[in-house]
């Protein structure tokens, strides 16, 4: 176990931008089109201290939410942390005082609780906007409010005490026709604990039902899927236990023998209609969509080969091996009326994408025609004339993937440039699927600052419509959505 | 005259820094003294809208204020609007709608108010802490108070009503003896208008005087000096007139035949006892210090030989001329006894300097041993090999000026930094002059974001004790001062 190293580094884009922010009427190059009216709200991770342990990971650093407010073709940037429980009592210490990513074992003597690990949480994964609140999530605790205005705080939220697992996923998945959340905790009622407990929540805001589940083995469930009927739950590999973390361990490890497994169950269901689907060794984080065609469901998702994150390490000794560590656009078919206890899976485009997928919310759940992707488009290499600090990999187009006719178009962010997640703004009146604008942050490698980029999704071709020059390297990124200003109430 | 131009490039530090930040525990590389206990306070100009007119001067840009609070070692940051009327009428319009420097009639028409030019303000020039307030200044308009924890400005500040002059300058001196403010307002009832009132503050932010006087010539009077008996007014060369402001040009000009001009008046004197010695063309903004020996007053002021401001244009049509924008430490003897109306001037380090000079705040209006000032060291060059995007002219060295022995010590900021005005931190309890620190923002331009660097005021030669590093390029500086933790109740 490494000994604790600050992790600040001198270096621009790698020095953690730790300031809370506020910046109105942002420069803009080009024009961004009026019809936009929201905000592009953003979650990450940032040290507020350094870490306690070098070998940490990233996922464990604080929660830092960000925004661009963008109205009447204006843009107002705003950053604040999240202020967690846990930052508070470090702010108190003024010191970093907690240890390895969900290990309390690891934490300093005096803080300790592993009979509330929640508390811990640092809700530093992604936005949601349902029933007119904001929230931060992470999968290892309660979302946290927050002011859609001024980005403070509220606190943890528990759905009026109707939220009874200890944990909520931090990719909840919101069906557009009805206005409800379908959102899940697993290590539902403590510490590796095989507990997965899935809830619905009305458009009002209230638990309107629950249902309690267990787990084939303990693992990361990242992520979710949702059809008009089911729920969808997948995981794979990351295995930890009790031992593991009085052992002073990272939480998870990889287990490349152990099997992936897709649960399907109908929406509202009862524990014992959840169906376990296996697979061979995957690594499942994220989900694009998901559609039921009779006893089929369709799930589309960049899932990797195997174990994405080198800070979860094979727990065989092994090193971690980057090949495995690709994500690819995979159509999986789960079968209900079939006998056999295994998926099936086709990847639909040869090339790796970064994982973080999206679609249009308007069809959340239903029958997709195009998938949003970042990747590297490796036609247009970097510039490391002009950015000799540029990062060892890069990721500089957002890409839309037609599954009708297997072609990827795409938009080029440009040659000193690496980008984060995009996320859908859809707009338009005429309800088609992918009218609308794909929205993401850019470091610029060349000029150390951070960029926003702006592109119309049925046009990704006529390249970036609008960027927004940011003065400063901008908060790092997991996830982040678009919220309408009126779903919030934006002033 | 130009018309709007957007002067927002995108190149990182000329990109203005418009944002408000939050940063606690900034990264320190060495150790801060823990005796140091108390906030630098900043003040500069940054353009919330890029100005109406590309030739304006950055004088007219907003307010802003940053500090860093220093408390047993440890660095936050903070920055914020100072929010004038003026910068309220902006964001309501989210555009630029004022003109020119100190021109009113060059304002949008539905905004014009030449009656009312102090409304105006930007509040740019210096931050000032008396009587227990903090405040930001700029010699056309009133102080503006500022919250000193959350740098929230609170509003226009005129003494209980009774600050009469239209106008305080940026540079009021603090008896350290008496705990008394010695300011003045010049175009002090209105636009070009010779009135000069002095006024007497006490430490209870009383005002306890009031002198009404008239200038022979109305000019920049952007600075002055205080000894234990007299006031101390210098200016010269900059020239205004209602007419030159109807015809739409900057508020002023420089006439290189007009004569400079320093007054000297006994302190809460009357207006008779001014007397005003005269000298050639010299560009007087800044003051060291100065104090009365018998009936003669030596002043040490970084004087210009002449105009120092390209944007305030010569009135004879000829260019502006940088071989006499060049700052030296001047030694001014004025005597009382004498006969003649004319000053005696000795330059005492054959050098160009800053004319951003301090002292000691202990010795102010006292005999002074220790003259304060950046300059830069040609001995040690800029290396244009790491910071291609280097400026033109660099100011690398902060300097300790012994007036007894002519010796300038310094300590040098790095071969890829510029330097803004440094401050003296009193520390220590010997009372002995020029005991505590230097402190002052350097810019790295190799890494794009600046660094505040402190300086054992008695060990120069040290080098660097401590270094604050800002992962974003600070807000600009124009004046800064150290306010002691207790003086200002900081949290």
């Amino acid at each position: 176990m490494a000994d604790s190293t600050p992790a600040f580094g001198a270096g621009a884009l790698t020095m953690p931008p730790r300031m809370e922010v506020n910046l109105e009427d942002c420069e803009v190059e080009g024009t961004i089109p009026s019809e936009i009216d929201g905000a592009f709200v953003r979650v990450g991770a940032e040290w507020y201290y350094p870490p306690k342990y070098a070998d940490d990971a990233i996922l464990n650093a604080d929660g830092y939410i960000s925004s661009f407010r963008i109205s009447n073709g204006k843009v107002d940037y705003k950053g604040r942390w999240v202020e967690t429980h846990r930052l508070k009592e470090q702010r108190k210490a003024r010191k970093q005082i907690y240890g390895y990513y969900r290990n309390p074992y690891t934490d300093d003597k005096d803080i300790q609780d592993p009979e509330h690990p929640n508390l811990r949480t640092v809700s530093n994964t992604a936005p949601l906007t349902h029933a007119g609140k904001l929230f931060t999530l992470k999968e290892d605790g309660l979302p946290h409010e927050i002011d859609p205005n001024t980005l403070q705080t509220i606190g943890p939220w528990d759905f009026h005490g109707k939220w009874k697992s200890e944990t909520f996923s931090a990719h909840p998945k919101l069906d557009p026709l009805t206005g409800e959340m379908v959102s899940f905790g697993y290590e539902a009622t403590g510490l590796c604990s095989d507990d997965l407990w899935i809830y619905t929540v009305g458009p009002n805001g209230q638990v309107s039902n629950e249902v309690r589940t267990k787990v084939p083995y303990v693992s990361v469930i990242h992520d979710m899927a949702l059809t008009h009927r089911h729920v969808v739950i997948p995981f794979g590999g990351y295995v930890t236990s009790k031992q593991r973390l009085l052992d002073g361990k990272i939480h998870w490890g990889w287990d490349q023998n152990q099997p992936s497994y897709i649960g399907v169950m109908p929406r509202d269901g009862d524990p014992k209609d959840m169906r376990w689907f296996k697979g061979p060794e995957r690594c499942m984080m994220h989900t694009f969509n998901a559609h039921s065609e009779g006893n089929k469901v369709i799930l589309y998702a960049p899932f990797y080969d195997g174990n994405f994150f080198p800070f979860f390490p094979p727990i065989d000794g092994s090193p971690w091996d980057p090949r495995k560590a690709r994500s690819f656009i995979r159509k999986i078919t789960l079968d209900l009326d079939s006998k056999k206890d295994t998926y099936e899976e086709e990847i639909l485009w040869p090339n790796p994408i970064m994982d973080l997928g999206k679609v249009d919310p308007r069809v959340l759940s239903l029958q997709t025609r195009y998938l949003f992707a970042p990747f590297n488009d490796e036609s247009k290499p970097f510039d490391r004339s002009k950015a000799p600090n540029g990062p060892a990999r890069v990721t500089n187009s957002y890409g839309r993937f037609d599954i009708t006719t297997g072609k990827m178009e795409s938009v080029f962010a440009g040659a000193t440039h690496s980008l984060a997640e995009q996320t859908f703004i859809p707009t338009g009146t005429s309800g088609r699927e992918g009218e609308g604008y794909l929205i993401g942050v850019a470091s610029n490698f060349a000029e150390r600052r951070s960029e926003l980029i702006i592109a119309d999704a049925e046009r990704l071709h006529e390249g970036v419509i609008a960027r927004v020059l940011l003065p400063f390297t901008a908060a790092s990124q997991v996830h982040g959505e678009w919220s309408n200003a009126r779903a919030l109430g934006l002033s």
